[in-house]
């Protein structure tokens, strides 16, 4: 039985893990949630942790009545996330947070000498050097959960890394890869919101159809497996099947397959090294019948180049326009802002912003914090 | 320096294997050949190893003359062979053989510790279950150099092989892909000898278009990977990029990618366990655009079908049908029979014999001889 502690259980990729759980063969010692009360407490009258962990405390007492007469501790905010993650039961980290708040709890854990099992982007994207430093000095392999980064992980299982000489990450390119500017412009919320092939969260559905996604998971790339940003491409192929590549430097070429289902990533991460039997649907080739390959493209679809701006440069930019993307896709979510102002804007506060270079977890959050309260500016102001 | 043998240098793949030697590296100790004397004696002057060996005795006077006043040893038959592949200087044997004149050298490397290159089918396909349980006593790891099966082998390095649920052998499908029955019976050996991706020689290139070359893979796939025929798939994939697949329990599929270039697999199976730095054309799958995935046609090429009977049955029945396929081929390129003749008589040579079960080489070099026999009986047959 692996231990485990998964933070933001409540969410997507929060569910998916538990599903996995069922499979058997893991204890879920601590469950935590943003604000999902309700879900929270019937997740943990089902799994039975040690603790459950509520980021919104003005929800605490409705949990603390519903999980009344039981012994699972109930804790609150950042502190009782450190609490969760550095107990002693606790072997493996699910960190399926959404946002910066996921930094500070990846790091605690790597510090107690737990395995981490990674969904959070913004523990990569914004503190990729200090995060990677801190695993490498206790020795800890991050798990990613992401089905690129997992994917990439499978096909290096057994291979010398210095042997790389390409990362392919693919795209879906999302639900407007064929639409022109001018039907870019008019572009919903709604319509944003339709994945043509994985079931996920609002958020990364949006950066999947903006490619800002893709230009996260190349600064991710970069930090978890070292590589250069000349050395990390991508490709879109709208299937969706081929979930990412490595090319070696004897012009070898391995690749993870499978149909669109976070499941198989997400136990990938839990039961690793080993691999465990499921009975997901398997993929059929000749039923998929073909998989296409498309430049991805990057005057359309600013963000990715964004993203390779900021990973590039590094210090705290990467953070800075983390931030800015969630803030705007916050606003496009709202129909404050259109779709195209979305990399404009993430591009006006990377342009402002005064880069840090080796930034410490506070400076990385203050840089986070700023680029929320300008793009705010931004948006009030009368010009734009 | 490895220091390798390679058995069939003046063929097809010895060819390329000798470009991967010039790339460095390498040290030639043996070289052989069947008649090509010329080509075998350029290559001796170029690389001096320390034997030649030639099959065809009848061209021994010419190799030795043409020789005169190095220091290389010029070796014949089979004799030779066994010669060169236990001399104490050989540390690897690449077997490019063509037929069952391959099987005794793989078995006889093996006993003298070597490592194994292989290219030659016949050594696993008609003493698959010989072979294995040798290389098996004395740790021998059997390194494919076929396409596919390397594919697989890379696929599998850092995997716990308990954890495979199913092998997916991709086929060009060959030039007659989609042919109607009516343009089957009238096709010609020209037509036949021009393969859509692979340069390779005459017999494996009708042997592709008639689909029992993916056959004699499913065999070989069988023993060298120690899997099930019913949890072997063939899939027709036009564009040969992706070499072989494996899928796992967990439902992941890892795959092999890459260009169609034989020099990528003679290499990787050369400096295996490491990979070395090439400067091969790489593979742009946006160039490339789109891969496809088709069942293979069952009904109208039989060989495919012929193979699964014969691997599943074993004994001596893969040899038969091996040895029946080759004559079977070589008639059909000498114009004697039409193509769809050719699954006709091997299914009835493989119908008319009695099979041995865990033949020993003896047994398996006589049903070779009798299948070879009785193909050219039918074929003489007024009836027929």
């Amino acid at each position: 039985m692996k231990k485990i502690a998964i933070l933001g259980s409540t969410g997507s990729i929060g569910t998916q893990t538990l599903e996995v759980v069922d499979q058997g063969g893991f204890e879920v010692i601590a469950l935590s949630a943003n604000s999902s009360v309700i879900k929270l407490a019937t997740q943990a009258l089902k799994y039975r942790p040690k603790m459950v962990v509520l980021m919104n405390s003005a929800f605490l007492d409705e949990l603390e009545y519903r999980l009344k007469g039981t012994d699972i501790k109930v804790l609150a905010g950042m502190e009782g996330l450190i609490e969760a993650v550095t107990d002693p039961d606790v072997e493996l980290i699910v960190n399926a947070l959404v946002g910066a708040v996921g930094i500070r709890p990846t790091l605690e854990g790597i510090r107690a000498g737990k395995q981490i099992a990674l969904a959070n982007k913004e523990t990569l994207v914004a503190a990729g050097e200090l995060v990677m430093q801190e695993a490498q000095r206790y020795g800890i392999d991050i798990l990613p959960i992401d089905s690129e980064h997992n994917a990439i992980f499978q096909a290096l299982a057994g291979e010398d890394r210095s042997k790389i000489s390409r990362l392919i990450l693919t795209a879906s390119g999302g639900p407007f890869r064929n639409y022109s500017r001018e039907e870019l412009k008019k572009v919903t919320p709604a319509q944003a919101l339709k994945h043509p092939n994985w079931d996920m969260g609002g958020k990364i559905t949006i950066d999947s159809a903006t490619l800002m996604n893709k230009g996260l998971e190349v600064i991710e790339a970069h930090w978890l497996f070292g590589i250069d940003y000349d050395r990390i491409d991508v490709v879109v192929h709208p299937q969706s099947i081929v979930h990412s590549l490595v090319e070696f430097v004897d012009s070898s070429i391995l690749a993870e397959l499978g149909l669109p289902d976070m499941r198989v990533p997400i136990q990938y991460a839990l039961t690793y090294p080993e691999r465990r039997k499921n009975f997901l649907e398997r993929l059929d080739l000749v039923k998929v019948g073909e998989l296409t390959f498309e430049k991805p493209k990057r005057d359309l679809f600013p963000c990715l180049e964004l993203a390779y701006q900021a990973g590039r440069r590094g210090g705290t930019l990467p953070a800075v326009m983390n931030a800015a993307n969630e803030v705007a896709v916050a606003k496009f979510l709202n129909e404050e802002i259109s779709f195209l102002e979305i990399p404009e804007l993430i591009r006006r506060v990377m342009e402002k912003h005064q880069v840090i270079d080796s930034p410490d977890l506070n400076q990385i959050l203050a840089a986070d914090q700023w680029a929320r309260a300008e793009i705010e500016r931004m948006v009030e102001d009368v010009d734009f």
